[in-house]
């Protein structure tokens, strides 16, 4: 299946260790599809090294931004801009179809039956459940639609700033059309829901495939202390997830000793 | 369409104020469909002939409880065990077809292109937006439903002690089956979507057909001063529509003088 693959985005260093770990996981489901990562000229040679490693394919491409401070000052997440950058997905015209991810999320389990979908495939998102998330998406690199989507971002913009304002307006009738354009939640399971509706959590939670670590607070941003023992202040409803992810990256990325900066200070 | 109805239940007093704003909400959108009103021994003569002034039917029934404190405790909702009484809907077979509306729900516009749709059609949850949300539903009144309903809440339960956990766990196929079952989210608007995503709400709020109070502290709850201000401390983001029920309350309900204890203390 090589002409399938997972892509990610690495569009600035402080999502580096998501992306690495986003591989590593994908790896320990013995994923059979390619693996591609996304970088801009933020990311230093040093760190695309560190990347090419784990990834089939690191793809420089340049960023693309909304500039839309009022609608990400909506969204309390100023710095959501960079995130049209995702689009360039549909420039991988060399697969047939592709899968993103964010660097955000973790994969708990093989995920490759998510290229029996179909464009544009993608979960509810927990805010307005009549909008995707972009966080996980199935879409075909075709280079008609990027030149339409950056169009769009051009003429009409994104409602929230980011790339998920822009891919709701652009495949608007997600939410009326095509039930199986619908991925199961837990292919992008928010984090966050074991709190929003914790009996859902214990009945359904057990099928969860892909976390997604939603909100400013990232996994690799959360500190440990000297044991290892991580310091999750208001977050003890994300620590079973968190811990999954830390464990991922423990197997994976320890070794590659990335430069100490990439980490949260010491706990002491 | 005498044989269509809407369906609210009012199984407590603390819930008089919700049912009554909501059937005035509702003649206000000049609906042509009969408004019916469940009520259990819980609610007094005096205020179901209230009751009975606003709608077309007043409906006693008895009442269903899950006792299931476990579940309920992890919902932080332990006073909604009581909701499993919503099932009765099932057992008013003068209906064809009926559209439940939780009491704590406000119409804000005519929405009785709700008939179009078949059972069961619900719109999704914000908290696991693969379960739907059971304030608002589409069904077909079937005493062999009603049973199978009933078995199901004694044999199984509800994941979450209430009337939703039960309703996702017997329409389980709701997320994956028919596109057509999915109601839009604005026909049941949580009213806290424009704090949870609020550029979505910029850009779809306009469409808002029917706004749901989701939440222990509901319009009824919120005390206004002397001049009729409201103080919704820690609610600012639902002073929008809080107004709104208010407004209606005012507008209908006020002249009935219901005893000042279903009201809050005025704030001074
Ligand atoms: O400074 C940034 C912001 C975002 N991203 C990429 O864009 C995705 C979407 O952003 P994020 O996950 O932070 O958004 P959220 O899921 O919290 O809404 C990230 O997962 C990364 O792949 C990035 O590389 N650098
Ligand atoms: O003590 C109660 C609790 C609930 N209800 C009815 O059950 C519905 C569902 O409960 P609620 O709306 O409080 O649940 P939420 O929407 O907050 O989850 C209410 O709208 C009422 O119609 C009631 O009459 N008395
Ligand atoms: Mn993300
Ligand atoms: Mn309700």
């Amino acid at each position: 299946m090589s002409d399938e693959a997972f892509v990610t985005l690495v569009a600035s260093d402080n999502y580096v260790l998501g992306g690495l770990t986003l591989a590593y996981s994908l790896r320990e489901t013995n994923t059979q599809r390619k693996l591609v990562c996304l970088v801009t000229h933020k990311v230093s040679q040093t760190i695309r090294d560190r990347l090419a490693a784990a990834f089939d394919e690191v793809v420089a491409v340049s960023e693309l931004n909304s500039n839309d401070s009022v609608n990400l000052d909506l969204l309390c997440r100023p710095e959501l801009g960079i995130t049209f950058t995702k689009l360039f997905i549909w420039k991988l015209t060399q697969y047939k179809k592709t899968v993103f991810l964010d660097a955000d999320t973790l994969v708990l389990k093989n995920v490759d039956e998510l290229f029996d979908r179909e464009e544009f495939s993608a979960a509810p998102d927990v805010g307005w459940p009549d909008c995707f998330n972009s966080g996980v998406f199935v879409c075909v690199p075709n280079l008609d639609t990027f030149h339409e989507l950056v169009e769009l971002s051009e003429n009409t913009g994104s409602f929230d700033g980011g790339d998920q304002g822009l891919l709701n307006e652009y495949f608007c009738d997600w939410s009326t059309k095509d039930i199986h354009k619908h991925l199961p939640f837990v292919f992008n399971l928010n984090a966050n829901a074991t709190y929003f509706y914790a009996p859902a959590y214990k009945r359904y939670g057990k099928d969860a495939k892909i976390v997604h670590f939603i909100g400013a607070a990232k996994p690799w941003m959360h500190a440990r202390d000297a044991n290892g023992v991580l310091h999750a202040d208001n977050a003890e409803h994300l620590v079973e997830h968190l811990d999954l992810w830390w464990a991922c990256h423990d197997r994976h990325v320890q070794d590659i000793n990335l430069p100490q900066s990439f980490y949260p200070e010491e706990y002491v």
